[in-house]
């Protein structure tokens, strides 16, 4: 009997964030084929008996190119195993599921993808940044640092420029080519910014800065967030190791705040 | 002693699709305020001998004013109970939860926020639409269909036009509208598009059509998500209603795609 491939988020890392579902498929997994970026408290779940691949890659070093990890997939598929494809975050968000999901209906192989808890919304209830606000953004865009050629920087301008929050995924350690697209997009030096270093774990990071002083800021292990936009005014300044940061004031802002994190834009 | 409030995501109405704490939550729950979005699946693992109240809305009519819902979170918390504000998907995305902690914030309530599977993840997982893809979209913007007015209109045409996929919450059941700002903003009438109705549930409806064409799609029940572009022609087409559906061929695209829904648009 053929086997069936679950492509599983796991959410930002914090085991409690997982699905009640995946959860469920980590306890009776047969083979697990993870990415680096999965935590190690969730690996911690799946059961001894079970065959543990890490497939992944790190830094850009790829551990197995995605020809070898669909291979794999398929491969115990066909010998009758429960496969669990298990990927950080949701696997619908820069995380490779159009690719695996071609190639197991090219090879007939049941399968079915389970969502998780994208690290961005594990970010922001960590720091309490709401992505969206009626007073600042009314949309988020999820992105990442590395377009840089052609109609993709043309695009990202266009993006980094709306208006809206902008979660950039994975801004890598040189925050300072990021901080001069981002300006290159029209953001103001003063724009509010906050790096998120492996979001909702025991070993959470965070540190909220400007993006004229967004180079300065400490190279935050991996995986991280950078979260960009009038919303991180918003979030709680007790996450952040800078406590003493002082936001700047918005210049367009006619209100005044209620919370103690923008209270420090105020005083 | 003082109670505690808990925003939490509900996820996009799956139990299964619960976070682990979410139903732990629920089900310790002595009190729960929830939106009317929040599937009945979910809102029937809540304890009989819990308040509950709906402090939802629903078609633009309020059931509860925003203070009237903060003014009962610090209520019942000052009261000493544990408050479950259950939200549908995630609560940082379209939520209000930024004005709750606000609210809580400045009444010195303790609260702690829980993040959920936004819906627009449990629709890309159900429909199998990834919403970044290497060949496609490196980046995704969430966003409602409500933004008409000056500065918002032009950044709204700036997000919707800028090759990434878009998910569109609450897109109403005027479709023409939200075809007409979509067009207005630069994307091809051959762009595909599909409309995805309470996804993740026993209910879920899907409709596969192209902007040109969206007006004519079939009203389906709130709550519903619209997603545009590319990434849609990669999507199972079995789990869309008009099943006959030909998704016009990409003229750009210069690959095969080996997925049997891809199949449909080079026949």
């Amino acid at each position: 009997m053929r086997g069936k491939v679950y492509l599983v988020g796991a959410g930002p890392g914090d085991p409690d964030l997982l699905t009640v579902k995946a959860l469920r498929l980590l306890q009776t997994a047969e083979v697990v084929l993870y990415d680096d970026l999965v935590a190690p408290e969730i690996l911690k779940l799946i059961p001894a008996a079970a065959k543990v691949q890490n497939v992944g890659k790190r830094c850009g070093k790829k551990t197995l190119q995605q020809e070898e990890i669909n291979f794999l997939m398929i491969g115990f598929a066909d010998a009758g195993r429960q496969v669990l494809r298990l990927k950080s975050g949701d696997p619908m968000i820069l995380g490779r599921a159009g690719e695996e999901i071609e190639a197991l209906r090219h090879a007939g192989v049941p399968y079915e993808v389970v969502p998780g808890v994208t690290s961005a919304l594990g970010a922001a209830s960590a720091a309490e940044i709401p992505l969206t606000h009626r007073r600042f953004s009314s949309a988020v865009v999820f992105i990442t640092a590395h377009q840089a050629v052609g109609s993709e920087a043309a695009n990202w301008k266009k993006l980094a420029g709306s208006g809206a929050t902008l979660v950039i995924y994975m801004p890598g350690r040189d925050y300072s080519r990021v901080a001069a697209n981002l300006k290159h997009a029209g953001l103001a030096s003063d724009a509010p910014c906050a790096i998120v270093s492996r979001a909702a774990t025991s070993n959470q990071q965070a540190y909220r800065t400007t993006i004229g002083e967004l180079a300065d800021a400490p190279a935050l292990p991996a995986p991280s967030l950078l979260v960009v936009g009038e919303v991180v005014r918003l979030a709680n300044a007790d996450v952040f190791q800078n406590l003493d940061f002082q936001m700047p004031q918005d210049p367009e802002s006619a209100f005044s705040l209620s919370s103690s994190a923008a209270q420090e834009s105020v005083e």
